[in-house]
């Protein structure tokens, strides 16, 4: 599905709204869809662009488009700095710390707040418009956050699977995980605990190396394993795909993170019925598994273990925001998950961040920032989980007040919600979204009276 | 009147929270007295530090020593970075816009916001402290801003003299003058009108050079004055003369921008009764005005027109904030006030500013951060005004809703709520300060109630 009604524009934004010195500016994309729109001050739904293109992002969240004539609303999807095609240096903008130092939810909020007070003095009928923050994981937080630091710029806000908890010790580091192996232990008989043997089935393999020639042409690698170094990037890569299948985990063939069927995790545990398999024959129905995830629609000829997702994710963004602001403490311990147990090791991240960006990262900061769990004084938020989903380990999953709501969708993945209405939705999800538009209204007529 | 009991401490700081590229810190000074608090979680009155020396803040601030031993409360008074000691950069700090970038109302209200977290950890009993922001003047929108950006840190905020709307087109840019004005009509027959038919008696005199000689003579000018330029500035010193005046235009004895009677306005225009004298009459008589601010003690063998109030507040700081955030449209016609008329001139700002410190100001960027007159959505925070006070005029003087109260106080001066009980102190005061406590004692409990 591809929506072709809207806008491209840019609008220019200082690079650093918080400091003076350098006075420089950049073209931050937006999209702007309007056809529903009512011209005399209707609403606006505005996406708060995560960490990513902001076309796939315009694309995958069809919720927006459903809802938009529903609403008389028109649509904005502003892309986040660093991403897509808002590099406030170019191709320079990740070349060093000095420039990735404005990469911050900061500047992203700041960006958004200023972008909306352009559209509504620029945009004739849209003075007294109120505006709905959408956003969806990373995205989400942004939603969030952006209607705490500036509820006079967005009347409420739609955080769909945002994990604002995944912080300092909120909530525990373990609960990610487990979600995901609980997705896979409801999926299919043998299936968590195939994968829980599979680690030790590669350990055992890459200590020789013939072991990590097998383990290369089994898992069909475009680069063969050399050492356990690669045995252990290996191991990542497998961790990474089950993770991404957890969140990708939908009732419907869809494309999100790459060409799925429906139910993908169903799909997967057919290979992975039987644990007690000896190495080989585990690591082989382990590759069938990981197969269908990278290569379902059959025209990979080998597989780029340096490729997890879609390629419009910046993971290189990321990365460094995960080296500064977004430290999420997350750990295993292999009883309650079906991953090698590993603690949560802040000190091996910092250095690790120093070598790569020169940076380290401040764990509490966001705490400071944005309140943690203390929040309550806040307002017209509803927070959107998915009950299938490992990002709702830190996520808002009871209400907080009557204003901040959270909406568990039991058979949902990652903001399920915020997709296109499908003949397969799940009840469950079909009554979040109709519970998020009624919240929607709410805050618009609210809105409209104030004024 | 000075306050010994307090401890003088520093906590260490990023100096840039909105950016990982140098991690470099800083040491913010604060001041602690605890001899009234209540060890078990008794709460914390904490001063948002503004434009100057903390300890000078600390000793004209005694309405929180008044109150701690009825609220049980700690004290704790931070001091704004790059004011007093709080350098970040030592000596450099206002080398270049380069060492000044980190200069914002921003990064004080993190530092504040960092520090609360701080002194909650370490100080044994202070976990749960209810806090509640204090301030007065640029401290005073630090409090009601912190209120707004931090309500998980403070549970609210008194902003006294705070005038968070003189920005933009929110409130006309001439009634600050005109209340100058309207306080010396008030303090004697034909004053105001002396001070306004002054401006033409210094413009024809500075017209010849044996004119400039008198000017420098009357005034006893320490340096003397050479050209109309030097005149112009004369008539700068005058009019920030009278504007001081009109901010301590208090009901005693006091010290605050300079030592100074009761009411010194009234004193003040004991010389200034016939506005119909000659030019240089009407001088002499406006010279002994000015002799009774700057040279109250009768120390001072000549008049600096370089300086216009106590050397504890930072003039190069400020005047770098106007350049930047604090971009405060002012004008004057001559006809609502006693002033010269002078249009409000952005560009001229600009320019000055950016040949100052190679920075351009950004005036509706305070707008879109704190969100001018669109603040409903926010609580707890009590704006004090005084309706001598120039600054009333960007101040919020009505109530918002029901948590977001105005108290105006008729006879009062520029913050005169926050100095020390005074037998003088006229009733609206006294009002003013019962239900301000009134106010903290409610957030308090409800703080309590929710924990």
């Amino acid at each position: 599905m591809f929506f072709i009604f809207h806008l491209q524009s840019n609008s220019t934004l200082p690079i650093d709204h918080f400091g003076f010195d350098e006075n420089l500016t950049f073209q931050q994309r937006y999209l702007v869809a309007d056809q529903h729109w009512k011209k005399d001050n209707g609403p606006i739904l505005f996406y708060t662009g995560n960490e990513g293109d902001i076309t796939w992002f315009c694309n995958n969240t069809g919720f927006m488009w459903d809802v938009a004539e529903e609403l008389n609303a028109m649509l904005v999807f502003a892309e986040h700095r660093y991403y897509g095609e808002s590099l406030p240096f170019g191709n320079e903008s990740f070349s060093d710390s000095k420039h990735l130092n404005y990469l911050t939810s900061e500047q992203a909020l700041a960006d958004f707040a200023v972008l909306i007070e352009y559209l509504k003095t620029t945009i004739a009928g849209a003075r007294y418009s109120p505006v709905i923050a959408i956003g969806g994981s990373y995205g989400g937080m942004l939603a969030a956050w952006f209607r705490m630091k500036y509820p006079h710029v967005v009347v409420g806000a739609l955080a769909a699977s945002a994990p604002i908890w995944q912080f300092g010790d909120l909530v525990p580091c373990g609960t990610y995980f487990s979600i995901v192996t609980n997705d896979f232990k409801k999926s299919g008989t043998g299936c968590s605990e195939s994968i829980r043997n599979s680690w030790n089935a590669i350990n055992h393999l890459s200590s020789t190396d013939a072991g990590l020639q097998w383990l290369s042409s089994t898992f069909h690698l475009c680069s063969p394993l050399k050492n356990l170094q690669d045995a252990a990037l290996l191991k990542n890569w497998l961790s990474e795909t089950w993770i991404n299948l957890a969140m990708v985990n939908y009732p419907y063939k869809a494309d999100f993170l790459q060409p799925l069927p429906a139910w993908p995790i169903q799909e997967v545990c057919k290979f992975l019925k039987d644990p007690s398999l000896s190495d080989k024959f585990l690591l082989q129905n382990v590759f069938q598994a990981v197969n269908l995830y990278y290569n379902y629609s059959g025209e990979a000829s080998c597989l780029d273990m340096s490729e997890t997702a879609t390629k419009n994710l910046g993971q290189l963004g990321w990365y460094y925001q995960a080296c500064t602001e977004m430290v999420m403490p997350m750990c295993t311990d292999g009883v309650n998950d079906m991953f090698e147990p590993q603690k949560w090791d802040f000190d091996a991240l910092s250095e690790e961040c120093y070598k790569l960006w020169g940076v380290r990262p401040r764990p509490s900061w966001i705490l400071s920032m944005y309140g943690g769990k203390n929040i309550s004084s806040h307002s017209n938020i509803v927070f959107s989980n998915g009950g299938l989903d490992p990002w709702s380990a830190g996520g808002v999953t009871q209400n907080i007040t009557d204003s901040l709501v959270a909406i568990v969708i039991p058979d949902g993945a990652h903001h399920l919600d915020l997709r296109s209405r499908n003949p397969l939705d799940p009840k469950s999800v079909q009554q979040a979204r109709a519970l998020e538009i009624r919240y929607m209204k709410q805050w618009i007529e609210k809105a409209r009276r104030n004024h």
